[in-house]
């Protein structure tokens, strides 16, 4: 006799019937949402009807239950990493996404120095942001094409490993994405929540840090919208089990003194040796805060004072650097870059200086400018299918609130033909505000949650 | 030098910023509809990008303004017809579907025996409506497939022709109709508009009636809605040039006395010869109601009294009789069918009686119900590629207010085989209700605007 349930199912679940529920304003049960989810991975649902559907979703808008729902059924499209057999804490940070946003590479040692498991999956870099594994990539033969078995052993051994995402994690969100992007349905909270947390939820977290950017240089650059986009993220982390926390953290300016892909690994190994450059101070500050939070979350440390004290003692006594020699050792890496990391700095580029036309105080140093420049100089991607040129970069030489002389250096590019320069040297000039008042004072880490 | 014009067009018109404006709730420029309805036609929009933008329009909305620049994009999508050749006014009627809606067939030839032309392009049956196509053809030999050529020549000629649409017409209409029918974007009155007025404007009309249909077996069920739907369609025609005018007309129960093809056909040459059916009366009285609208807006007729007046005669006078005959032979039919149109009724069918089970009133005759059994039966279509069974088809024998006593036939089911009839006798005997009460009169003509 026919499955009454799978009856109604078959009756009830018809594409048009869904999208119909979603277009009339409705709330969609887990059971239509799970059956989207199956339609887009399974092909069952055409293009054209995910399409609309995501577009029926933007404009009548998804409850926190849809939301979580929808997580939940883009996280289950795939596979759900088990480290069960690793008797630590497991825990990672994600960024949203900015310009000079190296810390990853900061933080995923530290943490494995102070005790706890960085199972870390990361992306590439589209448009004016960055991507860690094409940073990674600089150094000489680092491998983030991980197996699900390499990556695990590899966190097992060396407490973190860095990898970009495999076909088996999430794969709604693949095609989901493509189609959001194409469809002017990508700036929607819930949306943006779910391709994120349906990720980072395979990861078998105890903990989560969110670096959720604002500013110029941030996917979200309103700071309304990164707040609501933290707490929704929040929400869903807790909602899913995994305890979770965000920081909305400043990006009208770069990260730090680079940007780039070998000059911010260079950066990060320089702060994992104990000799942060000048302009690094904010990278440094912000990889122990979102470190710090961690610690608490997954019980290693006390308090968030305590936190901060433990990993800066872990950076100071040079068993972070340590976990990251390990770290290149078992990916393929040359390790030498932790003795000498000048060797990623390349040899017979052009530089190009941006100066101060007048005496004052730098009011803007715009992060999408420069991410934007970096990108037209070969160091990023307009297209997914882009090569990158690893070696060309920024070095932010004056930060937001330092004084100028007319004449100062004000960022060096490094490119590697002289035409590079000029195709970008606009852009760059007019990336800067140098105001005779000194700006009011940014924090770096506008607010917590 | 690069125009700026062009160049302006290409920076401002991709797919996805033109779907923000309308997916943020803004009113799309004329250019904008333009970029849509172009990359409709020539695949530069991807059906996902298409259907998004349905799908804002359907949440959004659009104003009385978009709605008639997507018309006019979509009219000039494809070819419009030139009849300056013919020295007559051009006029059309369309119905936006039914059960029994038959009156095409009486109002063409009438039509052309009061003196206008008809160039009527129609469809063919989609779920429980019937299409004029499928219903022509059940007379042997008729060609509904007329070259552009071949259709004004016969116009020409005998005053009316009636072809499906090329592919020259409106061919934006093909295409979002099937996105449409796959994402539940279907019933939005300025969607609507467009698909049809798109059609209609393309036959160089000089005026053109609507039947809009309300109730039960209607596309648009609601009344409320069905006189939205036709006071837009109106004013749409009127904007475009063409003197429109809708009726909004009773589609609770069918149309007259049959539903099917050749049976409708056999009900239309009885009208024609005079002879009108017991149950066809209203088939009648709309048909002169329709045509009489139009011999007003087409400056034939001064009043409407008159109107009527004119189309009774030359119903009266064998006149509208020997239009149909002639048009037969132009189309290359089996002209003798005006003459002795039982050779449409078939023989050796097997017939199923629904017969009442008490004394009392008629209060319905469900006009869905009876259509949706006519297709069961092979009558109709449920895909577009599904053939049709030309003799098969329902003869209503009591209508809505008729008196009947327990065991009189309500209606008779002409079937190939008694399974069919098996197959549809619940859903038949569902279709009435009779009440001991006659049900308050009803007007066939609701509303006319």
């Amino acid at each position: 006799m026919r499955n009454l349930g799978s009856f109604l199912l078959y009756e009830v679940m018809r594409p048009q019937e869904i999208i119909t529920i979603k277009r009339d304003g409705g709330e969609l049960l887990r059971e239509q949402i799970g059956a989207f989810i199956d339609g887009v991975c399974d092909g069952s649902w055409a293009d054209y009807q995910i399409s609309a559907m995501l577009m029926a979703m933007f404009t009548q808008g998804l409850s926190e239950v849809e939301r979580d729902e929808l997580t939940r059924a883009m996280l289950y499209s795939g596979d759900v990493m088990d480290l069960s057999d690793i008797d630590l804490p497991k825990v990672d940070k994600h960024s949203t996404g900015g310009v000079g946003d190296k810390t990853s590479l900061v933080i995923a040692p530290l943490l494995a120095a102070c005790g706890v498991a960085v199972p870390m999956i990361s992306g590439r870099g589209l448009g004016h942001t960055g991507g860690t594994l094409d940073k990674l990539e600089s150094i000489p033969g680092y491998n983030v094409d991980l197996t699900t078995e390499e990556f695990r052993r590899i966190v097992k051994t060396c407490g973190f490993a860095m990898s970009g995402q495999t076909a088996d994690i999430a794969p709604a969100d693949k095609k989901l994405y493509a189609l959001r992007d194409a469809t002017a349905t990508v700036p929607y909270i819930p949306l943006i929540v779910a391709s994120i947390m349906s990720k980072k939820l395979a990861e078998g977290l105890d903990a989560l840090v969110l670096d959720v950017k604002t500013g110029s240089g941030a996917f979200m650059q309103g700071y309304d919208d990164s707040v609501r986009l933290a707490e929704a993220l929040v929400r869903t982390g807790n909602n899913a089990g995994v305890r979770t926390q965000a920081l909305v953290t400043d990006m009208r300016q770069p990260l730090g003194r680079y940007v780039g892909n070998a000059v911010e690994v260079y950066e990060c190994v320089k702060i994992l040796r104990g000799e942060t450059l000048p302009g690094s101070e904010d990278t440094l500050e912000l990889s122990v805060e979102l470190t710090a939070r961690l610690l608490v979350s997954a019980g290693i440390a006390a308090d968030i004072d305590k936190a901060r004290e433990l990993a800066n003692s872990k950076l100071q006594n040079g068993e972070a650097l340590e976990k990251f020699r390990d770290n290149c050792a078992l990916q393929g890496a040359d390790a030498s870059v932790c003795d000498g990391p000048e060797m990623l700095l390349a040899n017979g580029l052009n530089e190009y200086r941006v100066t101060s036309k007048t005496d004052g105080f730098v009011a803007e140093a715009d992060a999408r400018s420069i991410g934007e420049a970096v990108v037209i100089i070969g160091g990023g991607r307009t297209k997914a299918e882009d090569n990158v040129d690893h070696a060309v970069g920024y070095s932010c030489e004056a930060k937001i609130g330092d004084e100028v002389k007319a004449g100062d250096v004000l960022g060096v590019l490094y490119c590697r033909k002289p035409a590079d320069a000029e195709r970008v040297s606009e852009k760059l000039e007019n990336a800067y505000k140098i105001n005779v008042e000194p700006p009011t004072r940014s924090e770096l880490v506008k607010k917590a949650i």
